[in-house]
């Protein structure tokens, strides 16, 4: 064998330099994995801390062959990269995970909307509406307004999805829309699965998501008070819909519970997810690591938790004029040595992602308080005497 | 507040580029905190993870100035960076931590030990010698010969020390040497402090180390039956040389526990190190996370266990010729699920630290064949059918 031979490891080109990629490197790092960024600027978070960053665009096919060389699988911090690309790579040899024919199901609402009910997957009442009259007759067909509209190709976080009470107020009119009805649920879940090439499917504790205005706020591990039936459900609906998908990596889908005892499936995302940040701290294996060990056909690692609640909460700063968030450590630190912080590099705008904070323990109430308390702080939403 | 002003994070200068300085790494991510890396090639473990690593000797001031650029503190991955540099450094305005005034005592082991005897801290029976009728004046006070005796400076793993059996034995004729009793120890302890500069200090529990060699191969936290009280005294006699010294950063107390109940301090190091490696998967917080925690002053994380047991087992490859060890991932990862593995991304060697794994829960023996096992299979040191 040639001296630095068995230096030699496996290399993983990522698309796109958000805090998923930052947080992948992490668990990279720990593997013994080399990651390969393509970000969109020198100093995004995961340029930061990883070696010789490409910067460029996403859809650019000679910067993702460039990113990819060296390397035999390709993955991504998020889903827009075109498929006709991803195909194009996979002519060129190189495995993209997940591959172009899955992730598609991620990219356009419609078509995982038909996807899935051709599945027979539990899903809102849903149909492609091209004009008013359409809309109305959707709506009828569902007991009336309000109804939910949503553009089926690049929303995110709560854009490109609206709540409206007639046809007059459907946005974006010249644009094929889908409608949803609007499910009366009871809470939010989510079910986080990993699957390898090989089909190993592995699925983490369905978990209760807060989302305000379209962005999650909060996380708690496993749901509270969910009826163990239909956990298993919404466990097996992920799984099924992992396989019959194709995925390779991560899937995240987001359900509704509804009052009536159902779980229906809201979204899909198929990469690591913000509903899976607990596991880093909470879990024996992160949704990081799961994922590069899925994209590089690795046997996964066990999904369950390691104490009896885990809470996440994202760091959303209330405005732009918060200071430096490492300000915030002396009080966060000082008041509770266990709490788990991650921050991700980024400049601090109001309502932006900039970090969450995870805590874990015996009592729900209390776990909650302090990740809520951690997270407040430094989003400059809670003062020093809001605790209890 | 200028545009960007909040994306301003700590920097840490880091010198060495060791696998101490890549699990850095790993906790600085998570903290929002950069690292700025002074290593001695462009590809060592931490190079290998670190935006824009400089390259050259930690023994040229110039460069230790340049990777110092715009951070507040300097750290380091070993011991070995000249006092007078620090000194200089310190004379810049750059908090240095560790100090030169504290690593002295990690850097000379003669040092080392004049200043615990002077403290009260139990240490081996111990003496400088200048020649062969010192030593054997040595030999005959501590009951006679073998004894062991020391290079004071440079040694580790086990390299610059010996046990002889007379004084023609003795290495180095020509050098000043420490001379110490052997020690009829039961077994070999380890006490991990962190320590601030405001003074706060938090330990973490005894462990047991098992040594080959004079290298690492195997630790288990807690230390299995240890007697409380003896516990507690380990720990306070680790958190007093830390305060005395006046360490910043981690603090490794080494220790004999000996036949008659007693522990005795075999050696000191300033710095993350192999008997903490299992907080990463064991602890509440991880050695490296309170390591920067501590050189930035913040207040430090919970040092509290997470199991019953953790194991943690280096990769020790038997001989060159193993294969890249990513190569044992198939077998480890099916085998056990739940095993935490660290790959540092360095060349097999023989007996070369290139990872650890580590494993935890409720069944010692159990525990610690899944870690030996899966910490065997990548160093090529057990077959197939060598587990239960």
């Amino acid at each position: 064998m040639a001296a630095g031979a068995n230096v030699d490891v496996p290399s993983v080109a990522v698309v796109g330099g958000g805090q998923l990629a930052r947080m992948m490197q992490q668990a990279a790092t720990g593997l013994g994995i080399r990651l390969r960024l393509l970000a969109a600027g020198p100093d995004v978070s995961a340029a930061q801390v990883v070696r010789d960053p490409l910067v460029g665009d996403y859809r650019d096919l000679d910067l993702l062959r460039q990113v990819a060389a060296g390397c035999s699988v390709m993955t991504f911090d998020h889903e827009h990269v075109p498929t006709e690309h991803l195909h194009a790579l996979e002519a060129d040899g190189l495995a993209c995970r997940p591959g172009p024919a899955a992730l598609v199901h991620a990219q356009d609402k419609a078509v995982m909307r038909e996807r899935l009910t051709a599945l027979g997957v539990p899903c809102p009442r849903w149909a492609v509406v091209h004009d008013a009259a359409g809309l109305d007759a959707f709506a009828r067909s569902v007991g009336g307004y309000p109804v939910v509209v949503k553009t089926p190709r690049g929303g995110y976080d709560g854009k490109g999805v609206w709540v409206v009470d007639s046809s007059r107020e459907r946005p974006e009119p010249d644009q094929v829309l889908l409608a949803e009805e609007r499910v009366d649920f009871l809470r939010e879940l989510a079910v986080l699965v990993a699957r390898s090439p090989s089909g190993q499917g592995a699925v983490y504790p369905v978990v209760e998501s807060v989302q305000e205005g379209g962005v999650c706020r909060e996380v708690t591990a496993p749901a509270p008070g969910l009826d163990p039936d239909l956990a298993v459900e919404a466990q097996q609906v992920a799984l099924r819909i992992a396989a019959a998908l194709g995925v390779t990596g991560l899937l995240a889908v987001e359900m509704f519970q509804t009052r009536d005892g159902r779980v229906l499936v809201n979204e899909l995302a198929m990469r690591p997810h913000n509903t899976g940040h607990w596991t880093i701290d909470g879990a024996v294996t992160s949704q990081f690591e799961n994922h590069l060990r899925a994209v590089l056909d690795l046997p996964l690692g066990a999904t369950s938790a390691r104490a009896p609640w885990t809470v996440m909460v994202n760091i959303l700063p209330a405005d732009a004029a918060v200071g430096p968030l490492t300000d915030g450590y002396p009080h966060v630190f000082a008041r509770d040595p266990a709490v788990r912080v991650h921050l991700y590099g980024k400049e601090v705008r109001a309502g932006r992602k900039v970090g969450h904070v995870t805590a874990y323990g015996d009592d729900l109430a209390r776990v909650r308080e302090r990740a809520r308390h951690a997270a407040g702080w430094f989003a400059g939403t809670v003062e020093d005497g809001d605790h209890e």
